[in-house]
């Protein structure tokens, strides 16, 4: 096949098929029309090791079997896709950057040996590294520091979050970065201008405060609505989450950029267009 | 009465006819086609004595003047709206009991004695005391204490309301009065249950509780929302208040129907007809 | 196990055992702490005849074998959950009836003689019937009346709902339900008062119309907002199913109190206590 | 008087004073900070003329008579705002361009002929023109079409407006607007993807269609909505307007902003730097 470049696919990896997010990488990868899977990798000593991909992630046979050693996969694939830990992923991406394959790394925590390790990489291949690859979390960011910027200090912002009742952490990661987008547009810390919750004699609303509410219920997969409120008009920006697989879906969306992308370190608005 | 009982209008009187709520009641007496204003009262002393009160509403010449004594005016009335001070207002339902001059009272913060005076002045006329005259307010309370014992505690209830900067206290009395609602009828004391703000290690969320949000900005008049969150599904009771004039329309409501009661003391809700 | 009283576990029977809802009814009677599955029913010539009912809703074995005839169970079981078809319905209700057993029944479209069925069979054993399990539609539909009667026609009303991109028609069957709630406790028709969306030269909104919009997107479950707007304020009713799980739920929540009653006919909204 | 150049007072001329706009307009000269109203002019033979522009506008005396001959009063302004008629704008511009003044136009239905006098005018001075001077609507122009790029076809996009029961067409400018900005981002014609309301045996939904949806209903100033519905998760944009105040607000904030330009054509979007 003297392929068209239209329907050239890509070849994809995953780190920890076995796992929650694995499976539903997996899931996504056969979703996505543009890419198929070559290759699945789990840690050594799984009992998931020799098992076949697909069956694991229970959408049938893809006649790729889990193996515990990415270098031996490596040459089939054009993108690993890597939501593991740190150490996993600082020897991935040595690996990945030997074998000229792209990443896409949603791996969190890595300490600055570790930031190193990825810098380097990154000049040997393309790679995105993001917190959260959803694509309406990404654009929602960016809407919001333009939105902040707009109204500048003329509309009083507040952020309201809804997650499930399990949830054992209050405002949430995302709230964070919203109300980060929208202090850092107006040159505030956001530190200097949160305030979390509001009981008894408050006084007026201070200019320029951030305020963040958390509401906990049910199964709330996850909910952020943030409002400009000004004298005369609200403007609200809402991201509803449905389903957990739509961050799954993003990664894979992701892969399929990167690997036209030259040598680099890319974050998930850069997939998306919004930098442009 | 040999009168067409459709279109009986109502003679009303108005306490406090030069302050802002006043205004406000003369305006919405005026847009009742049931209702027509007879009297208008304002304390001894005030420089508005003597002035026309449609003028000093904004609406036009009533050829209603502004009187300082209530007294004066009592036989020219079928029903008196009184949002006042609880010392003037406790006068008034001497004098309305004596005349058989039925009340529309909006006037809070009663002492033990005025109670009193309120409930002998009931045996003698039809009293409406109400803390809150708005139709969607009292729907809203009314429909929260049947959601509450529907899902009783499988679902979780969060109330969040909004307001303008300006307010210097957190929750609204609204707000308090809707959770109070929820709580009444699932046999909570709210203070038992109402967490304000959520922030940090929060844990999982209790069971039973009751998470109430206040956000504020710009000039928003009032929105409350109460969620019922259960695992599979959600329930919203949204109240929006869009002008400050719906208030008033209220009271007028209350006085075309309370002329139709006999003696006793009655809330909005019996005027909306939500307790048949 | 001498279990107490409080304790007493309702043994129920599962009709189509193996199709998508009963897989998720038997999902629902092993997750509700009051039920356990006693009887899972199929269709003669099922393929699935014989197999763990646990195993086939891929929750684990319940070690309660699928089988294709009811009376062979029928004394098993103290309530039958039936979602199934008009005929198959019928056969089970005359079982039901001489076998003392009560019913949660979901089918749809019963004609004359099954209704006739159906008003004998629950003369002799307690019949929960109703078109919707959910706690908050049937919730919803109850609220819906009391904001009609209470606002009456000084509130416009708009119904709008959201469902997925493969639904074929609209507006959904529940948002007629919602309107024809509305409608009924206004005493009007709502086939003379329904409008479906709005383009061009419109003239100003009748009074007393009902506006009904369909939203098309996505993986949308099923999310309505009845909208009642008066002149200074709206109250607004909003009902999001997040999973489809919720309406088995309701159903198996109707049978542990079905046993309790005395023979007659029921709804959810009689389970709901919402027509005490 | 030597003020220091942060302080500079912008001088204001206001077309219309008597109108509706106008005196809007000369309110919100009068609440800004930086503006100062120096002229106000009205159509000759109005019999406001020769009267105070601030009682006309009910905020009391300003010191600045209404005239009727803009030549009289252009060299004592900085910047003209005109939301009049198409053949008042086109003198009035013909006029600022001889005298060197900047211009805030928000007249509509401009003719050929008179595109070109605005295209000549704006070669001699700065110029403003735009439909709307909301900062929330035009800020949420220019986010919708960010979205409507990072989404691409992988989100179903649905309007919802609302407004007013006085309303005599539908949907409203604001929310034609807004579809359009979706459509142009997607490389779409609006007339070929719109679709007005759903009812019956509406089939899927098409991929790539724009749902337009108007609720109508007692006094609501204008909401707007425009949700992207992906498959696992949402992005909604909601604008509301509470008072029809903002837009005089924001044509005056243009008025500040203008007179710092070099000559040429600007919109709103402009004013707000969205386009930087």
């Amino acid at each position: 096949m003297n392929q068209s470049v239209n329907k050239k696919v890509v070849h994809v990896g995953v780190i920890g098929a076995g796992g929650r997010m694995g499976r539903m990488l997996i899931e996504a990868v056969n979703d996505n029309p543009k890419t198929t899977l070559n290759a699945a990798i789990e840690r050594q000593g799984s009992s998931l090791v020799g098992a076949d991909a697909g069956e694991v992630a229970a959408i049938g046979r893809l006649d790729v079997q889990i193996v515990d050693d990415l270098k031996s996969v490596v040459q089939d694939i054009d993108v690993l896709i890597d939501f593991s830990l740190p150490d996993a992923t600082e020897q991935n991406m040595q690996i990945c950057a030997e074998h000229n394959v792209a990443m896409v790394i949603g791996t969190t925590g890595f300490n600055e040996q570790q930031e190193q390790v990825l810098a380097k990489a990154s000049e040997e291949v393309a790679i995105v590294y993001a917190g959260n690859y959803s694509t309406g979390v990404n654009l929602s960011l960016k809407l919001l520091g333009m939105a902040a910027k707009a109204f500048g200090t003329a509309a009083d912002v507040e952020v309201i979050e809804a997650h499930h009742k399990h949830k054992i952490d209050a405002p949430s990661g995302t709230a964070y970065m919203m109300a980060e987008a929208v202090a850092e547009a107006r040159g505030q810390n956001l530190k200097d201008v949160a305030v979390y919750g509001r009981e008894g004699q408050t006084g007026e609303r201070e200019a320029g405060t951030i305020g963040i509410h958390a509401i906990r219920g049910g199964e709330i997969i996850g909910d952020h609505t943030v409002m400009f409120i000004a004298d005369g008009e609200v403007v609200e920006i809402t991201h509803r989450a449905r389903a957990r697989m739509t961050f799954a879906a993003g990664a894979v969306r992701a892969a399929t950029w990167v690997i036209e992308q030259q040598t680099g370190q890319y974050n998930m608005q850069d997939v998306l267009g919004l930098n442009d």
